[in-house]
């Protein structure tokens, strides 16, 4: 973890830009620490209970990017109210103007961000829809804050090869500093340009008018980073320990107590060059056994078989063995636990326990 | 719930065997007490935590149905020494020889069942495999109690109508019986025989030789369930609320604030007749419809599409209106919050909010 860190640190200080990392990935004020530029920030959340938990724990600096429904503009103000420099996302003049009147409702400005949709992937203006994007800035302006703009280059996950990955990377500058570019042409602020997703964050060379990257996952990396390229196996900081309660030798099964409730049910390797299905199992020093994949899974179970095609035979591992089991999402794998048991690089030792939290 | 509850009850009454419900589901204290015969139980976890949770709150009759490991036999020592009766699950001579040691160790026969593999899908000792069965048997006799059978007829979830689904129930109960019937010829106890899965429970119609039937999902249904055929939509007693944050009028979607972190990842429809995407869109009092589905979801984004070949229209959902969303499988949905908001019948209003649990 610290090396991933460390890594995305480097290359973006090099880039000329900050880091507002996205502590989705985390859930973690002991994670956050290490991760954020100092203990106030600059954070990205995705809940406004992540919002409310990292504020406790001192982060002054947040922007809350998943679109503002108008009855959470309550609890934001309130936030606000305690210091915390909390700002929204919107792509709608529905909620400009409910921004707005929410600021005009306390006397405060509340800042906002306008989403740009660069690739298509989910929400968002479109780049060069400059109707929409001046339409919603001259609603903020009625009593809000227009901070900037912020996209995230979702459609990188889907990318293939360093050529698609860098391209990704410039379509996401091009499209937030062109939306930009078309509201200070029209006189309206826009001192924030915020874009990023672990792929293109780790793909961009030039990003020329962007003034903060996002990124979530990079603290941790897991087998869908790994499968994009922008990762090895062995940077992934997080697995789970699981241990052998069965076997099936006529299947050529092998059971552990780790099914989709300690992996989640997140597949996203599914349609990746390798499928590794619910997990890649590893020894207790995190050194995977190249033939054998979690290739199913239950509440509680996992079914564990050599790799389709495999030449190799399956390890003898006995009943009450413990294995680690990579993960194919950082993001989803830890919303199932409750804490991270911390060990240092291949040691079995647990250092500490961070706890962590869900909800909203 | 309640109407859920009383029809498996219903059904399990006329049928001459008693219900122990998998606690699984709901990891919940309040839902537990509407679902168990009594306060003390019986019921089924596939936790420790479940069984640690459940004997804080006064049950003291449980199976903890996911094979043992031999590190875990001291916990369950320590539930026993205060008073719970909580048996284990095993497969294996080798797990059969821990539960023996720990009995001779501690001078009390820990309980346990053997895991019976009645259709193929996961654990358990084939029902004809007498030799690996009384091997078994005759281990746990070095000092454990051989409690009995036991059987989960996972394959169910994959049968299609109400003849396959009769049938599945009628195997689960041959291999079980078979099984006891195997040890009892050898002279070795078997007092309980306990088969289960709530697609079984809503189709056997003899369940002779059987002691007792486990389900867990029966209490609020999903979607699976009513792809399956076992419960009506109307029937899923289950929904998560949301926002609608977004339109993208272009591409006919509408986003909402429930994203998979929301709805868990679980696809179980995807693979039945109508695929169900992240789930079926509800108005507030819990009508679909019927022309929306959860097409697809981000962390905290699900996209509403009309289903594909509708000749629908999009209803009129502004930014702030409020849906509720139908999960495919309620123990995944379930396991993504920190608490059930309960409701009666088609009532907006909140009656209660019940704590539910999670980890290990």
């Amino acid at each position: 973890m610290e090396r991933n860190v460390a890594r995305l640190r480097a290359r973006l200080t090099a880039l000329g830009v900050g880091l507002r990392p996205h502590l989705k990935t985390c859930k973690s004020v002991d994670v956050a620490r290490r991760v954020m530029a100092s203990p106030q920030g600059p954070a990205t959340v995705s809940t406004l209970k992540e919002a409310a938990h990292f504020a406790a724990a001192g982060v002054r600096d947040m922007i809350y990017a998943v679109g503002i429904a108008p009855a959470k503009l309550d609890q934001v103000v309130a936030l606000r109210a305690e210091g915390v420099d909390l700002a929204v996302l919107l792509d709608t003049v529905a909620q400009a103007e409910a921004v707005a009147a929410a600021s005009r409702a306390v006397g405060q400005r509340i800042p906002a961000l306008i989403e740009i949709d660069c690739d298509g992937h989910r929400s968002g203006v479109k780049p060069g829809d400059t109707e929409r994007l001046l339409a919603i800035g001259h609603a903020l302006a009625q009593g809000a804050e227009l901070r900037g703009v912020l996209t995230h280059a979702g459609g990188s996950y889907a990318a293939r090869g360093e050529q698609a990955l860098r391209q990704c990377a410039e379509d996401e500058r091009r499209g937030v500093v062109e939306a930009a570019t078309a509201l200070r042409a029209a006189g309206l602020p826009c001192p924030v340009v915020s874009l990023g997703s672990t792929p293109t964050a780790h793909s961009a060379t030039d990003l020329t008018g962007v003034t903060e990257v996002r990124a979530g996952v990079f603290v941790f990396f897991d087998l869908v980073m790994a499968g994009i390229g922008v990762c090895q196996v062995e940077d992934i900081a997080l697995s789970v320990l699981a241990t052998v309660i069965g076997h099936q030798p006529d299947k050529g099964w092998l059971l552990i107590d780790a099914g989709w409730m300690a992996m989640s049910q997140d597949r996203g390797t599914a349609k990746q060059a390798v499928n590794q299905g619910y997990g890649v199992v590893c020894d207790l020093a995190g050194r995977p056994y190249p033939d054998l994949v979690v290739a199913d899974a239950n509440q509680e179970h996992g079914i564990v078989t050599l790799r389709p095609g495999s030449a190799g035979v399956m390890p003898d591992l006995a009943i009450g063995d413990r294995v680690r089991v990579l993960p194919n999402h950082a993001c989803a794998t830890g919303a199932q636990h409750r804490s991270y048991h911390v060990v240092r690089g291949t040691q079995v030792a647990i250092e500490a326990e961070w706890p962590r939290f869900g909800g909203w």
